[in-house]
């Protein structure tokens, strides 16, 4: 029988191993926590390695993910399908073991991580998946979801804001069976953090509400063991375990950043095996030790007791059971054709001049009732951005009913959160802040388009027509921007029936995440016929058309939109022919076939000209080097947005003139 | 004599009539804090009305920035150059009253405030920069740099992840002359904040190593009179004066969130005002209220005995006193031309291959000495972005020596921290992270460029060329994203001559902040004529011409330069005319003269290709509709970097490839 110790160099082989094969890797971290993860992983953590999508798995996050040796060091030994192979591939094109750990590549890896501090405030909104998910399905005979969300983390982790954010509601919404357990080992990469990182961390988390226990030995599998106890007794509070540990632990470079980010070398390497005690082979695991950590008989009961379980709430409760399975699997409901075409119909009912961001509450009170697996949310501005429906319950922490989360001044956190409620599955998360601070969130966003992962953000105030609240509220560069990251789409609707659509796509595309680009200020509705409502699914159509080939292409989005189609009223009695095109998702208009591209914008047209209240810079892919751009050059100002809007430029008149010139520009006449 | 409540009641008055004329703003916070405003400026704070560049002044900054109007009100009554008629055209077009302070609008408007959390972070920076201004100047007879720095902050501001990497360097840095007060009044936008923010504020700050005081009354001036005090005599720690008060105090919608975001109305204005006592008609001041605040003959005196300070400084230490100036200028040094050209020479010297994150290290070796007011820094990784020189001292805490920051993993922090740092003077300041991590601090960079700071931010790893590290470290979206930003300088240089130009423009641009993007990897070193080293400072420029009209212009940025000249030297051999554009800086090419930018790219010229290993979206707007671009559609992967370049096509044979494409497009033939 190996000794825990034993088992722990397991991952510290391991680790060495590949990160010396692959020239490149983090040694100090997987080395270091190498107990920490035996203590877990081989004492109480609830897993099927053969089925990694295990509805009621416990949930286990890397928040520093540049250990992910460690990760894949375990998954291998407790028997997921990561072969040694891929271990000797680590961090090799097309391997399933790259640097940091990627959610979709690697067996057992609940999430990508890497960007320090998102991944435990990502096991905050998995733990609180759990929670919500038990209330809407448990009963009193049968508690059918009911695991554990556990993340590592590093000082580094602790150390940038969104720990900070995140953790403070994870005490708010008592979420007991979360644990983190705490890396500390007093080192990051520029040297021992005492000059940079002095605060107590206990004393911190004690202030936001949680379950503090340690320090203790990090080494110490008993010590670990008696901490993970007392955290799993507490399920009332989130538990940070502060373990001390050694970085490099058992290597020459022990306690010292030089083991954090480079291969030990050859040398270093034997050193440390030998310390260690290790003698087997590069790559070679002793079958005592091997057979210690293989987790996949227990696994396999555990799922198979869960089944059971499962098959007799089902014979209970047939319904819950089918909505149960419906949830996990992300897919929408069986009357979702019915609940979109009413979504549909309720839009193209409005006549009167709305907010888009009403029109977004608006869809959202058709879509709340209607999907149990919305969970909506704001980052303090519920009201203003319309995320709050009559079918709204805020979260109500001792029983964790509802479907609204007050997410406080937090926009990162509420983005992290987010992703860790896709991730842990059974719900579609949307949260609202103003587009301006989307900046905040900016790598939560990224990370959910890394991921693939069907979180819906709510940008409302998208342009200078915030008005009076000046530069710092108005966004500019941040509709193209966000337009530029891969996997992201961007709705920028003009009215009540395109935020309808946009809502619709926003739901249906279950691997990419959504921003909705809303505004503060009313917009007119503009009709459409019946092939114009279908189109709107295209992300780009003819909103507008003349008789014959165009002259003159007009481009615009969201409150926009209606200049250029006033604009466009104007041009054509003037006698130019005059095509408008709403671009309310560019993204999904390059993504049509070509042929609906070109009947679109007919690549023989070169006059053509954008209108959008944004930093100008996305429009010449679709204007070219002969179009025109009406956009902002720079930041906004306070005023108000009428005010604004005329002052920018951004009025049907304005259009007309610099329509009429780039016309001219191009040598075409009127009929 | 006028009671200190009527002096409070005075802001009160002025907030409730300018809200209600602008029917815009948000009376809860200055009626809320009035009785703070009224103990800090009318006890104790140091300042010159009539001279807010006094570079002693104590510094304020208004965290909670949607509370413009009590800093109006306050400046106003305090005898700065704000007429009342300003205060009358609150949030209009072009008044010095927006709607959140906006540094450079309004005199004695530090900074521009309203992303909640950046006030303070930007606070601990301004501490920052007196603490070591002092201990470069003072001598032991004179302290001519010796003022403290207060903020007002809110709850908002104390849930944003900022404010607790900021808070957390305050302590580290024991910036004992920084004192925050902390407007507890237990609501924000969406209610009662208790069920989103219920930590311990105290004990949180507490465990950062503050000085906490309080909970104190808000509107108690003894009591306010009495924590300041503490503050102030405590020299080693930062404070926090945790101040309770009633949001929208003395209104009708009193401790509600109803006060915060929209006028009184009428009605409750008017009720207000008889609770409140005040008598006197709308915009007026009773005279002697209005004498009781008026702090210009106190103000002037005060400056007056520094100035005479000053000049028995200058007499005694009349270099010290030169430079000082200089410094507070934010002029560059009288041999800057030198050291200019010493950068530039040490540049041009460069022969063998070198990522520009070391050419970036190198230009700092020549700068760092030479230019004392360059403070460094790094989140934890200043051996990796080579921000680091040997002139490099790090901060010592206790006696302020040094030039250089270890921020920790805290990338928002320390930009906004960077912030304060340009906006107290004195100081330029840069740093470094992954530019992948450039995400986090988006918003710091978005204040930089509205208030048009000296901020230089080193970028490394600026593409997959990060290699093993993986999807969530290689930057894609971000190099074009970051160009979006108005007011900012993206220069992604190619070589150590690029990498000079560029951090030679960074200095030179006062107003301007600047992000080097610059490799992991090495990259060759690119032959110049005289010509070409000055073109650099355009920003685009030929690199590589052929005889006569070029049939192709190949443009390219970074470590993609390389690839377009070896391709267009086997294109050449080709028969083909090609010339290669390097593009370092398109803002600053964007920024040139017609007669420049058509000799570099004339509009004749339509068969254009642009490379670089980014999201391709930014350049549309040079080679337009008919052109080609070799970018990055998607995410990067785990690999080493040079598989990358090659699995994604960065490789000159595929420049080749594609370029052929593109040229039998356009019916081009080699000679």
């Amino acid at each position: 029988m190996p000794s825990r110790r034993d088992c722990a160099n397991a991952i510290r082989a391991l680790a060495i191993d590949a990160i010396e094969k692959a020239k490149s890797g983090h040694p100090g971290a997987p080395l270091g926590m190498a107990d920490m993860a035996e203590a877990l992983w081989r004492h109480g953590f609830r897993h099927n390695p053969a089925n990694p999508a295990w509805a009621d798995r416990d949930r286990f996050v890397l928040s520093n993910g540049h250990a992910s040796m460690l990760l894949y060091a375990v998954l291998h030994l407790t028997g997921y399908d990561l072969s040694m192979a891929e271990i000797k591939n680590f961090r090799q094109w097309g391997s399933a073991t790259p640097g940091h750990p990627e959610r979709g590549l690697t067996p057992g890896v609940e999430m990508t991580t890497g960007p320090l501090g998102q991944g435990i405030a990502s096991a905050v909104g998995m733990a609180l998946a759990e929670a919500m998910l038990a209330a809407q399905f448990n009963t009193p005979e049968f508690a059918i979801v009911d695991h554990r969300t556990y993340a590592f983390c590093g000082e580094g982790c602790l150390m940038e804001g969104v720990s900070h954010e995140a953790c403070a509601l994870a005490a708010a919404w008592n979420l007991g069976k979360l644990t983190v357990l705490f890396d500390a080992n007093g080192v990051s990469i520029d040297g021992k953090v005492d000059a940079w990182f002095c605060e107590d961390v206990g004393q911190r988390y004690a202030a936001y509400g949680w379950q503090v226990i340690g320090p203790v030995d990090g080494h110490d599998g008993a010590a670990l063991d008696a901490a993970l106890a007392e955290a799993r007794a507490d399920t009332e509070r989130p538990a940070l375990i502060i373990c001390r540990t050694h970085i490099g632990f058992g290597s020459p470079k022990k306690d010292s950043a030089a083991s954090h980010g480079a291969p030990l070398g050859a040398d270093a390497a034997e050193a440390t095996k030998r310390d260690l005690g290790w003698t087997a082979a590069p790559f070679e695991i002793p079958e005592d030790i091997r057979a210690a950590w293989d987790a996949r008989e227990e696994g396999r009961a555990r799922e198979e007791a869960w089944n059971a379980l499962f098959d007799a709430y089902r014979a209970a409760h047939p319904e819950l059971a089918a909505e149960f399975v419906r949830r996990m699997a992300g897919e929408l409901p069986a009357d979702w054709p019915e609940v979109s075409a009413r979504l549909m119909a309720q839009a193209r009912g409005a006549d009167a001049p709305e907010a888009t961001r009403v029109a977004s509450r608006k869809a959202l009170e058709v879509l709340v009732p209607a999907l149990p697996e919305l969970v909506g949310g704001s980052a303090d501005l519920s009201g203003s951005v319309g995320t709050q429906t009559r079918a709204s319950m805020a979260l109500d922490t001792a029983s964790y009913a509802g479907n609204y989360l007050y997410y406080g001044v937090r926009e990162f956190g509420m983005g992290a959160i987010m992703n860790g409620l896709a991730l842990h599955g059974g719900f579609i998360p949307y949260a609202g802040t103003f587009m301006a601070f989307s900046d905040q969130a900016r790598n939560a966003l990224r990370l959910s388009s890394i991921m693939g992962l069907r979180v819906i953000w709510v940008l409302t105030h998208d342009s200078i027509g915030v008005g009076e609240d000046g530069a710092t509220h108005q966004p500019v560069e941040q509709i193209p921007t966000l337009r530029m990251v891969p996997n992201l789409h961007v709705w920028r609707p003009c009215d009540d029936v395109e935020t309808a659509a946009a809502w619709r796509s926003a739901l249906q595309c279950a691997a990419t995440p959504t921003c909705l680009a809303l505004s503060r200020q009313k917009l007119p509705q503009i009709p459409r016929d019946e092939a114009q409502v279908e189109a709107i699914a295209r992300g780009g159509y003819v909103l507008r058309d003349c008789a014959g080939e165009p002259q003159l292409l007009l481009m615009a989005t969201g409150s926009e939109t209606s200049l250029a189609v006033e604009a466009a009223v104007t041009l054509n009695a003037r006698g130019y022919r005059v095509r408008v095109v709403s671009m309310p998702c560019a993204e999904v208009f390059d993504a049509q076939d070509e042929a609906w591209r070109e009947s679109v914008l007919p690549s023989s047209v070169r006059c053509r000209m954008a209108v959008e209240a944004a930093a100008p810079g996305w429009w010449p892919a679709y204007v070219g080097l002969d179009g025109e751009i009406i956009g902002m050059k720079g930041f906004g100002m306070s005023a108000p947005g009428s005010v604004l809007f005329e002052r920018f430029g951004f009025t049907a008149d304005n259009v007309v003139e610099r329509a009429l010139d780039l016309l001219a520009r191009h040598g075409v006449k009127a009929r």
